[in-house]
């Protein structure tokens, strides 16, 4: 089922590409594609797909040129530190095909802010000012060193604080579109019970997109969260109703109902 | 960085799908990228791309035929339950240019199951025995419903329990390739400290990858983890006791010293 859409949506969309080899070798849990996720529905736009690239130029730039073609934003996390595995800047370069330098003015600030800390501007801190030609800077309020934003593309760190500032930061630079709202029911009915009717119901609201997520051996036992998503708040307490009295039909009990709005 | 290789290492990579719209809606966070990766890890399977897409049929396919053709093994993870939303298998289907159905052995093992039990075997549950001509059954100890195996490509649960099971028991199909080891040391020092000094060593050991990540405000303070990952233990101690010397050249202490073997 496509994320739900009616007639009159604003449909905006969006990808993340995750640059790191630490998450590919299970060392780091990643803590911002969820974040990203629920920041980006916030302001109604999509997120509708995700990669996760090692730490290699030519794959980055990759998926990188795949996904900015193909959605309205793209934001990548990760790789834009002063050490030699953060490449994403020159990554980048390679993806717009752009001349790599230091950007003149995260330069100044950058020698100005270690200048009055009395610490080494060193060649690592100097990578930090690295962009592609013609990239602006997404100041933030977690760091000295800026994200970047190249056409669609934004760059943002990978630790998760930092990522989520940068994010913060990008915002009012995004369309928004409309809204998809969400309510979950979750019952301790299975599945399995319920499927044929449920089924019944996505089909019946096109303009909805019901999800089915069960859980077993949790706190509150076995059972189902059904996610009901669509633009329009309306549908979707007409849909909530149905799913309660088809839960009720089935001698089922509704043990939650949350409201995104 | 490319994953550390030395000549005569066995690669063996791997991929994973995410099949989820919950998790591009930010509503569920993964739990199974990190599990996968470690487990593969301890094989000596490299993972080197994952990618999350929504619940839609061609969208499933593409991803996991440029996935199965680039990469030794894919993992796919959710839609495979009862309920409309679940439609991996058919998707599998699409991608390999299969039919699908009910897969007979599968069939008469939850056939038995509900029976036994006094449950009806719902067309929702019979769903759940739906695979590609040709695919074999992945059995697991966590669900009466088996994984499946098309060709390099497993199609595992989204449900984080059982898509582990499903994961230990697609383990003996796989074959192994050089375990990558790592060891992380962890200092208070600054990136942008040692930026240059670790360059160098990594420069000096290409058959390894050495990567930084910073941590900030955290109950430790701030600092740095480096962890370098290689296939040959005596080169670790190598590359690590030389890390352990450039900290202390910066008048850095080391906090952590962490081997994976």
């Amino acid at each position: 089922m496509a994320a739900a859409a009616s007639p009159d949506d604003q449909v905006v969309t969006a990808a993340i590409a995750v640059i790191g080899n630490e998450i590919l070798s299970g060392s780091v849990q990643d803590e911002n594609i969820a974040y990203i996720a629920r920041g980006l529905n916030e302001i109604g736009i999509q997120l509708r797909e995700v990669r996760v690239v090692p730490d290699i130029h030519q794959e980055i730039a990759d998926a990188v040129n795949v996904l900015r073609r193909r959605w309205d934003y793209v934001f990548t996390t990760g790789g834009i530190g002063p050490t030699h595995d953060d490449i994403t800047a020159e990554a980048m370069g390679v993806a717009f095909d752009r001349k790599v330098d230091y950007h003149p003015e995260a330069y100044a600030r950058l020698a100005a802010f270690y200048e009055q800390r009395g610490q080494e501007f060193t060649e690592g801190r100097k990578r930090m000012t690295l962009a592609p030609e013609g990239a602006e800077l997404v100041n933030n309020d977690a760091m000295i060193a800026p994200g970047l934003k190249i056409e669609n593309v934004f760059v943002l760190a990978g630790v998760p604080r930092i990522a989520h500032a940068m994010f913060e930061a990008a915002k009012p630079y995004l369309k928004r579109g409309s809204i998809v709202q969400s309510r979950g029911i979750t019952t301790h009915l299975m599945e399995g019970d319920m499927a044929e009717r449920l089924s019944a119901i996505q089909d019946k609201y096109p303009a909805s997109d019901i999800g089915s997520y069960p859980f077993y051996n949790t706190p509150r036992g076995n059972g189902v969260k059904l996610i009901v998503r669509a633009t329009d708040k309306v549908l979707i307490e007409e849909i909530g109703d149905e799913i309660r009295t088809m839960i009720g039909s089935l001698s089922g009990e509704v043990i939650e109902d949350d409201r995104s709005w």
